[in-house]
This record gives structure tokens, sequence and C-alpha cells, in this order.
């Protein structure tokens, strides 16, 4: 019998089909279709055709938009928020609206031409989460924008452009997401009746019980979440609690590296690189000492980082409902990866 | 500048861009791709071929199982909850976990082999939705289930099977699924303040507005909403206050297929075939007076249907913050949609 798992933070219901018989029905898509065209705008020499630098790791000898960089971050060619202007909030009838501003960059995270994040050097991987640590930070001094979303589209199926060179995107938006919001209060919640952090809980039962664990590795885990919503989907987690994910130091940056870049191996050669997303969720940006309803955050949240691979299609019946169906059980996903050598 | 929009019913920032300059990406993909197999087990003449037959629309001299009906409901080959069994709540460690006990039919919505229910005839379409009522009905009695939620899901994209032929779903689940929580929530909060319908004063807004309206139609409008997450998202919604979809009459459901049919066509005349999903949010069963936090909604829920093409790709952004964006606006939308004719 399938089993309605519900997700202890924002109490979203799923359905694990746990019948092993039912075999899951994959219409996997690959990751990228057809020839690239052989320009990209990317790829070392090619700085001009991008719009101008905003930051890079790069050699002090080295000029910003000139080569010699290993990480560089810009904005968006085609940005979904405007920098420019005010906030504005103003009513049209019953409907709100509020001006689209934003900051939408992307992070190139080589100037070779690689398309899977997962074959960037660890040192590499660390220096690219190194720059999304600085933009963070510099982001916060903006104060139009409450919160900044990492976040990554590998592949024509996970929503990336057909330009394969691997980058994560950063949008800073004026509003709280619902989504983050629906975290926020969760985890609240759950530290209200429990006083302690719910991910803290997750992470302990997870170590104990290790059936959806998928490594474990200087102070972080990679679980499969116990009410996944998509096969295979990951949530990497910081065993030290911290509600910012711009509070990790140069080491744990490295160790994050170090686990990220073996989990999406694990992908890439367990299930055939599949196209995936990730995200990095952390508190949004407290620029006073939280007060209010959020007074607890700083115990009551934890930062993580969640991999989705996008192997399945989402139907009516999710999009009517908001419950997932997730066709194999975390646990298995887990046993499986966990074989996979990298 | 892109707008943020609110969507006044469960408070969902969406991002509209608003520039014209900047094209639609639209990564359309068929349909339905290649060649369908020659046996279709949803025809007349293979009845034998799907589970037992629950109802069907049929004249009286045939038999259940048998050839000669017009809508006949099965249930699923696959089904997501199995029909058998208690709900049993359990805990798992911090984790609550159900039986997933559920009800899964298939509605065959004709016995000829079409796929697109746009190009079903009026009086078909009405019998159809005559069959959703008479299910939903049937489905209260059994005390196990909370919420049915019926949808469609018409082509690959949307997360359809490659079997062609027209047909919708329907799922009983034990629990209120989250996204409808959202939705009787939000509607309760607005009739806290307003002692209005927010549904209500949508349909007022939007007639004496016209920007976003699709058509008008006997008692039902068909809106491109406000904050609307995918271009060319459409509400039908009847304008007479109801919370139960089932309380339609016969004169009501016809009038319904009637604007369902002319949407569905223009979508398909004006997208060129898109895939689409839709699915009707009505309140969940109420076996006894509304009472506590629900006593109000009688008052302040209105049941409607969601049409959401699938002409883009869900990425790592919206799954990370619940925002949606749409590259057009729903003014633009509905402008396009009420010039093609049907």
């Amino acid at each position: 019998m399938p089993e309605l798992r519900k997700d202890p933070i924002i109490g979203r219901w799923v359905i694990i089909a746990t019948e092993r018989s039912r075999r899951p029905d994959y219409t996997q898509e690959p990751v990228y279709k057809g020839d690239e065209e052989a320009f990209c705008p990317f790829c070392e020499g090619n700085e001009s055709h991008t719009p101008a630098e905003i930051a890079a790791v790069r050699p002090r000898h080295t000029n910003p938009g000139s080569p010699g960089w290993d990480v560089r971050v810009v904005p968006s060619i085609a940005p979904f928020l405007g920098i420019e202007g005010d906030i504005e909030r103003r009513g049209r009838g019953i409907y709100d609206i509020t001006n689209g501003i934003g900051a939408h960059e992307v992070v190139i995270e080589t100037n070779k031409h690689v398309a899977n994040m997962a074959d960037l050097s660890q040192d590499q991987i660390a220096k690219v989460i190194g720059c999304y640590v600085d933009r963070m930070n510099d982001l916060e001094k903006d104060k139009r924008f409450k919160y900044v979303l990492i976040f990554k589209n590998y592949g024509l199926p996970s929503g990336g452009s057909k330009v394969r060179h691997t980058r994560s995107q950063l949008i800073a938006t004026p509003v709280n997401p619902k989504r983050v919001k629906e975290e926020l209060v969760g985890a609240k919640k759950y530290y209200e009746y429990h006083e302690r952090c719910v991910y803290c809980d997750i992470i302990a039962q997870e170590m104990r019980d290790k059936s959806r664990l998928v490594m474990e590795h200087d102070g972080f885990i990679a679980v499969a979440p116990f009410a996944s919503r998509f096969p295979f989907e990951i949530w990497i987690l910081p065993k030290k609690h911290s509600p910012d994910f711009v509070s990790i130091n140069a080491e744990m940056r490295s160790n994050l590296a170090k686990i990220l870049k073996k989990v999406l191996l694990k992908l890439k050669k367990g299930l055939d690189d599949p196209p995936y997303n990730f995200m990095i969720h952390t508190a949004p940006f407290r620029r006073s000492k939280p007060h209010g309803y959020w007074k607890t955050i700083e115990h009551d949240y934890h930062w993580h980082l969640e991999i989705m691979p996008r192997m399945t299609r989402v139907a009516g019946f999710e999009w009517g409902t908001g419950f997932y169906i997730c066709p194999i059980t975390p646990e298995e996903a887990a046993g499986y990866l966990r074989e996979i050598e990298v």
C-alpha cells in the first residue's frame, strides 16, 4: 500500500508509492538535445559578450572583464526583475502590485566549457560557494531587498537554457517568497512546541536511522528527505545549527563543496546524467535584532541546500492539490545512491 | 519594468514580465510525440481491458462493461492510492505517516478516439460534468475521504500518459490537500475582513475592468487571473456564489460545458494545440454543519475551474521560492484569446 507522508516542516503531504512492483515511470528526457551553438558567452575570452562584471574570483593583476578569472558574476541578460527604481507598493482595485525591483545575477562557475557542476574540482566549487556568500553579503546592503535565492537549473527539463556552460543564478527579491515563509513559519511552530530546531531533529533522526542517509561528511549530511516530492530528491544539511548560509567559514565551504560534488557525481553516474535543480534555503536578511514574530529565528531556522533531479513531470493532481507523488521511496533512493562509487 | 503581483486569495507573489520587447521564451514541446500504439483500452469495444466499470452514462438496455456507453468511469490501472483499508495515522520518530488510502478513478469522456476535450460536443462535455458530480456525491458517502480533486492532464508535457484518448481523473484523499487549505484559509481571511467572498469580488472587478476577461457566458466568466502563474492561465468561475461544485444543476452543467469547450478551443486554435492541465477546486466534504474555524465556509469559498496551459517549464527559482514568473501579462493573454473566433 502506498504511504502518505507529511513533511515535518511545512506540513505538505506526499504520496510515496511503496510497491516495488509498480515500476517508476520516468519519462526521462535528455539533459540537453541536439548540437550546441559553437559560441559560448560564458567561456574565457568572451567576457565582452556578457553585461559588465559585478564580481569575480581573479588574480589581482587582471582587470574586470578581461580573461584570467576563475569565477565571474554578471547581471542576467534577461533579468526577471529590474535593479533600478523604488519598491512602490500600490493597489489596483482589490489587487496588490509592487514594482518588479530586484537583482538577477549569474554566477559563471568556471572559465572552461563544462556543463555539469559535478565535473568541477572541489576547489573550484568552493570558490563558487565563496562567490555566493560574497554576493549575498553585498546584496544585504541594499535595503530594498528582503531575500536572496541562489539556485541552479541544469538541463532543459529543469528550466535551463540551451547554453550549457555551468552557472548558478541569484535573485534578490523585495518581498519574502511564499515557500520561504512557509518554512520559517513551520520551523517556528515546531520550535515553539519542542524548543528544538526541526532540522536539527531531522539530522539526529536521519543519523540514527541511516535508511535515508546518502552520505555524511565533515560536518554535513546528505539525505533523501522522508517526505520526498521527487525521486532522488536530496537535501544537504550542515550538522552545526545556523540559520544563515553566509555564516559558513572557509573550511565549511570546502567541506560543502566536497559533499555537493560527491552527491552530484552520484546522481550523474547512478541516474545517467539527469537534469536537476538545486537551491539554497537560508534565513531572510535581518538588519536589526529579530523581534516580534521572528524573534526565535536564530534558534528555529537552519539553512540547507535542496537538490531535485527532474525525471518526472508535475501533473494536474500536483498543481491542483500541492500533493506530490513520488514513485520510489526515499529509502530506496538513498540505498541506491549510497552504493554508487564516486 | 516587470511587476510583482499578489494573488488576493493565497497571497502568492508572481513576477509578470511586462516588457513586450522581451519575447516570451516558450520552449513549447509538442502535445504528443511520435506514433500512437494502435490499441486503445478506452475505445468502445475494448471495455474488458479496463478494470471493472464504477459508473457510466449508458442506455438502460446495455450492461456495465459492454459497448454502447457515452461516458465511463473506471478505477485507475495504476492508482496512486489504494481503495482498501483503514486510514491509520502513525508516527515514525518525528515523522507522520498515514496509509495511502484513497480512490483514483478515470473518467473516459467519449467512446470515440478523440484526444482533446475541446473536440467533444457541448452535450458530451455536459455528460462528463454530470459524471464528475455523480462520482463526487458517491465518494462523499465514504467517510474515509475528506476531499476529491477532479483534474485533467492533456499531453505529455502536462504529465499525461502516451495513451491519447481524452479522459479526466478523480482522486479522493483522506487528508485535505495543502493547496486547498491555503485557498480556504485565504478566502476565510478575506471574508473576515471584508464580509464578502474574495471570488465574488474578483468576478465583480473583472467584469467592470474587462481587460482580463476572456469571455462571459450564461452565468460563468473565463478570466486570465491577475496574478497568473503561467502564460494563458485561465480560470472559469460561476457568477452565482456557491462553495460546492456539486451544487450545479443540469442547466449550469450545460452552460459550464459551453464555456469550457469555447475556452479549450480558443487555446487549441490560438496557441497551436498546447498541452494543458485543468482542475476543479471545490470545498471539502462537510458531513455536518460547518463549525469552528470553517463555520463561514458557505459564504467565503467559491468553487471554480483552473486551466493551465503548459508551455513554459518550472525552474529552480519557482521551486525554491514558490514565486512564479509569467512571461506575458494576463491582459495580453486575455486580449489575444478574446480575438480568437471559435
